[in-house]
């Protein structure tokens, strides 16, 4: 998974009918994450602006849908309270 | 997701019949998506030149088309109105 | 999908029976693709030396074989005609 | 798989119910891997702070765990005893 | 599909028990590849130092075990005899 921080939303009327109803955040991925700088991610959790949230991909993504025929690649799975790094 | 932005398209006569029908935009992907730069992708809502869009990867790809069993990976799953970043 | 352009092709005699008689190619990613350069995709299409193709990764990719227990994880699924870039 | 270093972990009370009883550490991919420097991994071995980590990614995560449909898309798979590269 | 040449090996004694009688090999990617610089792959074809191999990766890599339930994510599924490469 990945750690990001919600940065956005966005809003798509003409889309597939599937992904009606659900909320799309855009996530900063943690510069701690690499090169990939951002993704869009369908939100489960009631996340917010500036909230730390934990982001699956891929076909997990689906697992944590109601219905796993959604056409959804990132869903975020969990808002984080504490992250404890040993430096 | 990822953010796109349509560029261009591709035409392919010799191709996997299963392929047959459907439209291939070049999609550039938001330079706020880190290194990839773009992707081929089924449209399935109808984009057009300079549309911004969301696209969908991987196996939740093939849930936005009708037949699951067909050999894309990336799909234009929304074209998108607008998006919020809290700068 | 990805934008690729044959550059050559490579043998392999031992190898999981499942792959006996595909043909293996290297596709060099078009730099417009971002950082991976290259994959090794199997051939459905009977592209050749310099063919400009579309290949497709993931779980896609066995769906374009007759058999999709097949571990193979690129599929090229078309032969580019044209493409077509806005500028 | 990736090599990784547990570096830390992280909580998250407001998450998918699924998620509810794993543990999630922060793994710092070993530099050998290329640009993806960490990720979050659910642990399924009894993984400590330093502990030199097998990480498989994807939906093969999800085949480390009990129930398949936990969204999950990277799983410590093994706690590494040793490494022997050839220089 | 990736091509890279082993170079090392790891053992994990605490492992997922499905992983038990597996062996793992660190396989460098051929620079040819891209950003990512390595990968363990388990290995079924007996491959051993400094081969070149062919690895697959993602849900393809399970095809290539007996039992498709096995926590991997990438498998080398081929020796390289030969690349054919036009310069």
């Amino acid at each position: 998974m990945f750690i990001g921080r919600v940065k956005g939303s966005l809003w798509a009327t003409r889309k597939d009918e599937k992904l009606s109803g659900l909320k799309f955040l855009v996530v900063e991925l943690d510069e701690y994450n690499g090169p990939q700088h951002s993704l869009v991610a369908a939100d489960n959790t009631g996340a917010g602006l500036d909230d730390l949230v934990l982001v699956s991909t891929g076909s997990a993504a689906r697992m944590s849908l109601e219905n796993p025929e959604i056409p959804v690649d990132a869903v975020i799975v969990g808002i984080i309270d504490s992250v404890e790094i040993d430096q």
